[in-house]
């Protein structure tokens, strides 16, 4: 396949429509992850590496991990753009960096994700470089500023206390047939309540990614509290036709600001 | 406030994104329901008669019913258009139809909602016809065809087993204040698993609103079959602060079809 290269950084137009937005008017993390993912999926296939064409050759992208940043949200109504381009990429990893600015170009936060790139068959990392004749280190963009830290592997306290357990289901299961990255997200953010979100805002979240899960697993989330405002969680599953041993599918940590 | 009349009907783009999508590339019925809600705030917005108004006058809409039936469902990366207009208005009650449509015209299914208005202090239901002197009255629409039954009260089967219970969190709360209407649809909808959704698809969806639903109180889901494909679902919630007491919340008649 040969394909027409174009710029090396893509931007992509959302709207934060307003049954996407929380009590207080703005976009749900969720979505705005969600819309980073979309982002990312319109530029790969765009470019020739996206799903879409490595579904065709039995790959697919895994997302390892991922780190948002954002000093203010989209506010119900209003349009934003997310530009996402390419940072680096090597036999087992690429890193793709994301920038939410509002339509007049003034930026509202970051983001930064690693993937891996496996075979849908076997499982096994395979050689990114591989993929129409290693494409994607044509788009690799160095200069560009993603003024936030790399995202963390989230290395969590063994001393976490289970703190609340939910079934997978059919709505959580999503084109990739296991559930998407984004609702271990959510499920994190559920944790704290409406009251909370009104004096404290996410600063920061970082998830780190190890095992998929399908439906109908249980997932089990661990807490603790780091240091004041910075929580660490992890996430478990025990597998519907396992053995009810509990296996390690994602870690995370959130850092909220007082408002 | 004066308005410039807008044509009757108002017509709104929307893309698949892929990660709005199942497992089977289709978006998901939730998806399409928020869709539809947000394409319902955007025609009355522009039109004078919109939630951003009755705001500031502390009234606000409340969907009373709601039904959907899809031919087919918009597939991953694929556009699609939501055309809504006001059927009929009267005092206490208007009613809202949704026409969802390929780019280039051709019907992909209806939706039919009925909506009050209530005093956001009292919660009392207010006149509709007063808002702006009845301008809704300048924007119905009768002769445009919207080919499916009514929305339905959705009578259930007393004798309902419960089947699942849900705790009400954060993301489950909309600009509302309250549990997201089309959370609702997406609980039962996840009543059933992928291997049922491999072999069947949602052929008309019937949903009755009777309360609202509020943060950490417990959703109780009960089912019955009323005839082959066809399901009653009735939704209870215990509140936080109750006294223990189940509160129906929404009925819901799900038809699936064999595919």
């Amino acid at each position: 396949m040969s394909f027409k290269l174009l710029p090396k950084a893509g931007t992509y137009n959302f709207k934060a429509e307003p049954f996407h937005c929380d009590f207080q008017h703005q976009l749900f993390m969720g979505h705005l992850g969600n819309a980073m993912l979309n982002a990312a999926d319109f530029h790969s296939n765009d470019r020739g590496f996206g799903m879409n064409y490595l579904n065709t050759i039995n790959k697919t992208w895994v997302l390892s991990r991922m780190a948002i940043e954002m000093s203010e949200m989209p506010r119900a109504y209003e349009r934003f753009n997310i530009t996402t381009w390419v940072e680096s990429a090597m036999r087992y990893f690429t890193s793709r960096n994301f920038e939410v600015a509002t339509p007049d170009g003034r930026p509202m936060g970051y983001g930064r994700s690693i993937w891996a790139m496996i075979d849908t068959q076997t499982r096994q990392p395979t050689n990114i470089l591989d993929i129409n004749d290693g494409l994607i280190a044509k788009y690799i963009e160095k200069d560009r500023p993603c003024p936030i830290a790399n995202a963390s592997r989230v290395v969590i306290n063994e001393e976490a206390k289970p703190k609340r357990s939910i079934a997978t289901t059919y709505s959580d299961i999503d084109v990739n047939g296991h559930v998407n990255s984004i609702k271990y997200l959510e499920h994190v953010l559920d944790l704290w309540d409406l009251d909370w979100y009104k004096s404290h805002r996410i600063a920061r979240i970082d998830i780190a990614f190890v095992a998929e899960t399908h439906q109908k697993d249980i997932l089990t989330l661990y807490v603790t509290e780091k240091e004041p405002l910075v929580y660490e969680v992890r996430i478990t599953k025990k597998e519907e036709k396992g053995n009810g041993k509990e296996i390690e599918v994602c870690r995370q940590s959130v850092k909220f600001m007082n408002i």
